[in-house]
């Protein structure tokens, strides 16, 4: 449980034309280090250039998807306007869309926690299946900081502005079954079926047309309304909102302090 | 039960940081006025400006959300395509505009019936929690009128074109639990619970990170497609196909007239 | 059985101001035959210019909505780019077309099979009212193709991202009470009440305001944001891409044999 003895890491295998992604972080739930979201996005990137690949499954280690990002980061990465506007920006958000951009099918294999960074990765897959205990929020208001644009714009894709607003206002975790009634999952199944599920799935649109596969998620993104990208102004403008915040600043003190944040 | 002898009013309450908004015409299930549209549109833009708010809860009196506008000043107030137009544009549309817009979080605390113009006012609110016996439904077509287009616009971003479709062409009203599965309100509590999980989660939300919550409303926002503004040409003529016709007459002459209105 | 002797028609019956459409294709579950799509363009583009009609009913012959286009026309229809093309872009868009710009309500009754060419349509219509046994689907993947711009257009704007991805990439079929609880549907009735369900929809909404009903399918229509429609080139390049491919062919050819495909 010594946080530093165990760093976290993105471990890759292939089984025939399917990749398995693992997220891993020993102890803290598969919180995402710099260097984790560094490697989803080199991983994502090479996926999208291999013409033998058919599926990608994307799933966490020892019962959890990820808990989001690894806060005990935060005072070294995040510590003020520029390196915030850079954590989220340059290291997160490459990320997202490598993930989101991926050119053959992705499938979230979601158990436990997929809460805040956590679940703007699965908002990124194409099909998020979840175990019935598996646990769905962005509670990251109680850090004391709004969610980036490029990661809402993800989540709100998947939630719709609704839930997405319920999620960030109220910063609740909901389970499986709310998250599906909410269209935040394609499916829910019993915890000791969720990997069988995702593989039966993955094998079998591995098996099925695979251009097919490619060009149906090349349409469903021509067909969307362009993204609302920020200028860098805008962008800049936003981070300096709140970055040097005591607000933000009380949120991940506490945390770090393993007490309730105090806002005044 | 005298309508005209019940004025309807919108009565505002501060609770330290949260401001509490009651929509109140006894007798109306507080159907909205004239007055009642112009002082929700003055509250909220007062809201926006107020440093010291963290949440706004909006709720009716005795039962109610709103059952609409009020039928009865419609004579007076929508006779022609002019005054009409002025009705929704210049009374409706600002009242919308300002709750939709506010700055800080709102939350609609929803029992008995949400329907029409109390929809309407539901759909800009961020949170809309309701109690199990509520009702829900734009019956506005048994007054032979459609729904203006502004006022459209806030019904789907929550509840999306299939569903918009089915409430507007149908004209039938659905319980909470229907509501729910529709993705039009964000939970269903029980009817004695409905102001405890309100003033629980306003409560919340009012000691958690304000900023953050400005910021996730405003990035929400700018990420959505831009609106899609009808020009004033558009407007007029939308107006004038509608408003002086004989099926138009007749919805709102049958309504007052107590009998079912016959279309022909 | 034997399929060229019972070619595909549209039945069309005039029922006061409602317009009963049935999809007819015996021993084929109503599979779309080009004379059938083509007569569905001419049809509803009728509906829209008469002013007397105010409801269309859309329903299968013999407990079927439909279940797709007539794949025995394939090798006829749609042998190479320049065909498969003009099979998509001049036979089938321009009757989805016309059904989802019709002036009045159409109402979907759906029971049986409704997949492919027979989602593409129910997802054009305005309400969808379905049979608990009804089965909804896309799976084209198991065919090796994928679906064209303008059918995913419409069933995007009903399903959302997230359920037209499971039905594209997964290929598999929902039940009524899936479809319903992932928004595809309107509703669900017992198998023996859909007739009575949906015509009394229709009477109601042809007895109603018609100017109204008309107006709001409009507004609808105009804050919808612009299709991204697709340049010619970029719908070229689409079925250049895989109309002549070894997995189209391989989809095609297996299902005329009835045998599974085997896609390399």
């Amino acid at each position: 449980m010594n946080p530093s003895s165990t760093p976290g890491l993105i471990m890759s295998e292939r089984r025939g034309s399917i990749a398995v992604v693992t997220l891993s972080h020993p102890g803290k739930r598969n919180a995402l280090t710099v260097a984790m979201w560094r490697e989803l996005a080199r991983l994502f990137a090479g996926f999208s250039l291999d013409a033998g690949l058919r599926a990608v499954v994307l799933r966490g280690a020892d019962g959890h998807f990820a808990a989001g990002a690894d806060i005990t980061e935060f005072p070294r990465e995040r510590a003020d306007a520029n390196s915030t506007y850079h954590f989220h920006q340059q290291i997160i958000a490459p990320a997202l869309d490598a993930i989101g951009g991926c050119a053959v099918p992705v499938l979230a294999a979601i158990e436990g926690a997929c809460v805040g960074g956590g679940l703007e990765i699965a908002c990124e897959c194409d099909l998020r299946i979840a175990a019935a205990s598996a646990q769905f929020g962005a509670p990251i208001r109680h850090l004391g900081f709004p969610m980036a644009p490029r990661e809402l714009r993800g989540v709100l894709a998947v939630a719709g502005r609704s839930v997405a607003l319920e999620l960030l206002l109220e910063g609740r975790t909901m389970n499986a079954a709310t998250a599906a009634a909410k269209g935040l999952v394609t499916r829910v199944v019993a915890d000791a079926d969720l990997e069988a599920d995702v593989m039966r799935s993955a094998t079998d649109i591995a098996a099925g047309a695979a251009l097919a596969a490619r060009l149906n998620k090349q349409t469903l993104r021509r067909l969307a309304p362009p993204p609302r990208d920020f200028t860098e102004a805008e962008l800049r403008a936003f981070y300096a909102a709140w970055a040097e915040s005591p607000e933000h600043r009380e949120g991940v003190q506490a945390f770090l302090e393993r007490r309730p944040p105090k806002f005044v």
